[in-house]
């Protein structure tokens, strides 16, 4: 046992199994002993009055995302991670989608290395699995993208000519992920309805902002969702439906996990916190709400919020891929090229600074769910899903000491004024939440206190995936 | 800190949020610390290769229990706890029921007493709600054994004219208990059904053993649950449907979940592991399997299976009731009173010894699921459910030294010839498994070696579960 | 072939298949021939520019029902049928309750008296099997009803401790149903749940008329229905559901029926095109509004049509049923009796005049459906499930000449100023439809031309089903 | 009226809608009238003691087919439609594939001349959209097409690379259809999914005949339905999906037509009354059975029974295409290109002459539906979704004279030493079926007396669909 000691006093500790009370004794990166021994330390956390939640962990961000076309992230790593670490977040895993005709391989190394001096916590990468990469081969680099750790690929079933893929594609894909132990992950939504809407909207005339909304109906959802397990049970693959907005596919998959398929759900904060309903009538700033798939009627909350809480849907991911709305000094607008006309609006919302606080508040507060079930969701569920449990994802011997202190009496008001990521909104501004994160300690290392950041880009750790897995 | 100090070294910690390596430090009674430091404990017991579980819990055990008609059971608290002990299972949850007109509050009390002198491990009780209790208002007697800690009373949706209670009287019931935060649990199966079906079945003289099978159709029990749970879904009452072993029934439960319900199911050893196909054509040795709801159908076992790894069904109880086969010195045969006319052969079947062997057997070993899971489903959700978390149910500091140190590769095999339990026989005779207890431990007290026991009757202790959940 | 002859000329004829051009010759009480041949006749029926349909069959009518409590209901034979025939509707089936403790066959034998004096158009009896008359000894009666063609026994599930039976009573009737070929008819609702529910808002003051659709909630309806058909598919007995009211009841019958299940449900107009909505608001006037199941929110209703076009849901039938809302010279108001409190307040509403127009009107008119299934949900579907078809439901060679000339281009405004039942107040006020009846034939006889009556009491024929059945 | 008339005698005459007696009066093509009248005839025919049907109605054949690889069918339109005659089958619908590049409409007329001075009975036919014609501006083929009456389209999920058609193709063609009324039909298998499963069974030598069987799994059709339904939901535009053999594709239509939408599934007698259990160990001969979806396991049957029952399945096709199983004087076999390697068999079986005498045997004589389901199944329902409706599918005054004379009583023996197709086997050898036709009329003309042919190639007309609609 090395380094230097921290304990963290008096606070209750909140796995996703329960919540207990106990001392916890971390030594360098990892903790070393949880209870209440008479243990010296050079550094004491008081939690008293907090509870003790394992770091978060969000498996789906997309920050200085390369751009094929379109504009730049308003967050790159060094804001994103930073933001991640003000709201209780201490590993994300992006994505390495290639440029040009760049590799798969490429893709992947050059985003390490772009993360490697900016990330603020710890981080890893899924491979985007284009269809023009696979196309150019790109199945032998996911291989051996998987041996090097990276055990996630994403796949794409909108966007026809882009980025999506045929059943075809995706069926050989699943083959390999079967077979290496990869989870497959899918943007499910149906590609064809989605751009003959799109396309009929326009030719109506109904170009509009909020419109997007009507471009990408439930059922393109829900289809795409029943597609994504049908290939999964078929080839035998686990699967991962990220950002699943609509009630209608969360339904296709409570019954596909019912029947014992391992298929597993992410939601997103906008889906449970931000309705349709918020953005039908404000004109331009309904910009900032577009993302696909879409931020839905009011109506579909109350069923989303169900499907969490009953493990339908499993994770908390944000989705968090950032573009100002209006053009400043530092930063130009990237959501203003759709003004007027939908289709052109880049797709993203912010989220991972708000992440812990929503889910928080609308879960535990609430009373839709117990902090064992936060912790579930937002950290040991992304964990073990992604190869990154026990060392990340919950409180244990030897585990990370990736670790929130949560206060769950320190009132807080969201608001972009005082956000620590770029993007120049919030979709929550002005909502007070209840509870927040007192510290945040990353391997051991105290990196937010409060309202105090007290990391530096860089320290963030690449985490290879295989090696995680072997211990 | 009081009390001696244990240690218990070089295990691994399996959780229902997982697996991870750490040393446990046991003080008095209590979990005193869980990692690696330069502990020193008047004991050590070394746990290198095997897994530490928190101490099986049986929610549903019927040991000496008083019997208005029939004979009485095999086993007692004496022996039944032994076996549980044994079986690695360290708290159990029997039954108050009245005798005579007996008040349900007094029922307890004897209940308490009777246990009190014979557990060699912990022990509550639920409170058995029967129509004829209630009729002489039983429900205020209710009322008082929640506010003693008796926080689950049990309703038979089956058993007309004996035990049966009509839909009014379970939602008067069902009332109560929300507004005290009670669960309410019933044996879900249509009594008029089965009434009905064993009286065409004897008219038509097939009342051979096996055909106990056929008057416990699935219909009869996916009605009643369906039913339950409509009346849990009206009165906003925590439900808990004991021994579900209808794979249809499972459906409904999963059904409801899904859409937010509060209900949870419990399934048996018997129904994963024996079927109908079994004791079908072996004359009189069915009265070994007979039990309501039935044994069914090797095809059923399956979808049951898929239902416990999808967290259709959340626990695995035994409803251990036992009656002998054959006379013997020590006990006369209690099934034998039902030879050749299965309406009269006492139900229940035994399995506390044999719980946790079976479920790691077809649960993990079998790679249906994982440790974690097991550990769920045999203790951590049933302390959850019942009020006993987290002094019971879990590893964590604080927690009651309820412990199994499991021994993944010693082989067993389950025999009435080397079993602890009274009952002449075993349903699962011959059956290798590949995992055993090696020590079990009860607040702190290491109360099986092995094969050997070192705990007397008497030393469990009764569970006021009011006072647990107090703190 | 004898008797007069009538020819109808120039229409379009509807059945249950489909829609033709054809004559139709009518001899006597029966037609004759379907065609065009050069046929004569003594008298000619324009039909140009019209519809034939087979007459209306309302299935679900108490006219002058017994009362044991209560007010007796406003239309009596006379009206009730004169109301039907001006509707379109030539075949009614009301239903034998027994008085006090008269046996079920005394009951019957009564009311057929009853009606033979009154009744414009044929009619024919359900039996009402209360459990006060089934602990009578009833179960023995009926049987001898159905062999005297009271080949349908209706049950309630609703009403506890005056007309519900518990499920061990509608098995055993169940039973005999099956052996004699009878259907069981149910009113289902859960009686526990509302009574609990009417109970629960009267202690809370909630007494004001419309609470009394609080007191009957979707769940109560759906759970009784899904019991109902467990019962049916145990005892491999038919079964109908009367008025289904709720979408969730329908969906159980859906499902039910895509199993194979010998299941069908009926819906009633009040159902289809009134709502919570009109009711909740208006103060006293609620009374009109007030039957069981309840009138229920607007959002219901598109699922019940859904229903009523893809067979889910099979007949409309009226539950006509009726009570003045105002006293008059005539008439003592029965619905006052509930004034401000609803518990109090007769059930029931009129529908039988109104039938055909509004199915026309929201099936036909509105394009949810075609004609022919406008014919098979009043009249078709009916007549086969009680045993009339082909005597009556069609057009048919040598079926009755029950028929209605349907104008479809006629305007009519619906209203109690105008209308021919006797209860002083309609659903649909005022609401204009596009078809209406322009001749009425019962029997080969015209009965109504337009608003013209040409029937008298008296006049209609009681259906013995067995006969009909023989030929 | 002109024409000879013919007089149909003492049958009793079955709708869709229901069987009642009367006599039938056809006055040259068409019925002229029905009922009792004192009607003189050129001809009489005694249909005492028998049921009369509206002719059969199979919308699903491929007689003559243009192969654009593979052998030809071994049925032409004489032979093909000689066996219809037979079977009492007077109207087909087969397709108008293009050859080569020919055009979309090219082809149709080249099929119309084809048939022309083939077929005994009348014939339409559906458009083959396939992929490449569609790359070759075939969609305004299609809507040309339509406005010629080919109000029908189909498309194929599967076989991609040679007809499969994306969902864009679909959806683009769905709502042209909306547009148009026109019916668009689908094969609906995931062809990737089948496509690698082919793969996969060929790496691993897995290529005997009766293989193809797992290289269609029932995964892979209930997939494409749901995906099918879905289009056609979002595009509002009506489905028909052929041969459905899936059991889990007619439960994904059953829900579709629970929630109202406009989707109706075919199945085929092949699936009712064959099984893989039957060609599983028959090696070479497994050929015979080998189609597309593959005839499933036995257990699947009854499911497809129930979904035909309950009009989840609404209409019986045949799906008739056939070739050789040996090598013939006459006529090469077919089926033998596929000897030992199962991807390159043949697809299709023989069943136009089988199908109204099996669905008569296993729906009506067999008790699980009456003689008015028989008739909607086989006749009306076909009639009514392909524009035929009331001309034919129907006895009605002024329908065409398509009828069969149905003898409930003679028994006959299912061969292909005795039947009238060329195809030399039959998948129902040595079946005793309990019903036949004794008379076949098309338009009026008596075209099968028993066991002889009365008709000639090239008396059957093409029926224009828009014109039959028109009237």
């Amino acid at each position: 046992m090395t380094g230097p000691h921290t304990l963290i006093e008096g606070g209750q500790i909140a796995t996703a199994s329960g919540v207990t009370r106990g001392d916890l004794l971390i030594s360098g990166e990892r903790i070393a002993a949880i209870g209440s021994g008479d243990w010296s330390a050079e550094r004491t956390i008081d939690a008293s009055g907090c509870y003790v939640l394992p770091g978060g962990i969000d498996v789906h961000t997309h920050f200085a995302d390369p751009a094929d076309f379109g504009p730049s992230k308003a967050d790159d790593f060094v804001t994103g991670t930073t933001g991640a670490a003000f709201g209780g977040t201490t590993t994300i895993i992006d994505f390495a989608k290639r440029r040009g005709t760049e590799s798969f391989y490429d893709a992947y190394q050059r985003r390490v290395k772009q993360a490697e001096a900016q990330c603020l916590v710890d981080y890893s990468f899924h491979a985007m699995a284009t269809s023009s990469g696979l196309a150019d081969g790109g199945l032998d680099d996911l291989r051996r993208l998987a041996q090097d750790g990276v055990t996630s690929w994403k796949f794409f079933m909108a966007y026809p000519g882009r980025m999506m893929v045929d059943d075809t594609t995706i069926l050989t894909a699943m083959h390999a992920a079967a077979e290496l132990g990869v989870m497959i992950m899918v943007h499910a939504e149906n590609g064809a309805m989605v751009a003959d809407e799109t396309k009929r909207l326009v030719r109506s005339g109904r170009t509009e902002e909020h419109a997007h909304h009507f471009a990408h109906p439930h059922l393109a959802e829900a289809e795409a969702t029943n597609r994504a397990i049908a290939l999964g049970e078929f080839a035998e693959c686990p699967l991962y439906v990220v950002h699943v907005s609509s009630q209608h596919a969360a339904k296709r998959i409570g019954a596909a996990r019912a029947r014992g398929s391992r298929v597993w759900g992410e939601t997103c904060p906008q889906y449970l916190f931000a309705a349709y309903e918020d953005y039908e009538q404000i004109g331009y700033d309904a910009v900032k709400y577009i993302c696909s798939p879409p931020i839905r009627e009011r109506s579909n909350q109350d069923e989303l919020w169900r499907a969490l809480s009953s493990d339908v849907l499993s994770t908390v991911g944000t989705d968090h891929a950032t573009f100002c709305v209006e053009d400043s000094e530092e930063l130009p607008s990237g959501k203003s090229r759709g003004r007027g006309y939908f289709p052109d609006i880049p797709n993203g919302v912010p989220g991972i600074e708000e992440r812990l606080m929503l889910m928080y508040e609308g879960g535990v507060a609430a009373g839709r769910f117990g902090l064992e079930r936060l912790v579930d969701v937002v950290s040991t569920t992304p964990a073990k899903l992604f190869g990154l449990f026990p060392r990340k994802g919950t409180i244990a011997v030897g585990s990370d000491a990736d670790l929130v202190v949560w206060d769950p009496n320190a009132e807080h008001v969201i608001s972009a004024t005082t956000h620590h990521v770029r993007v120049d909104y919030t979709l929550y501004e002005g909502r007070t939440v209840s509870g927040r994160p007192r510290y945040v300690l990353s391997r051991g290392e105290l990196i937010v206190d409060k309202d105090d950041l007290l990391a530096r880009p860089g320290r963030g750790r690449y985490l290879n995936r295989s090696e995680v897995m072997a211990g």
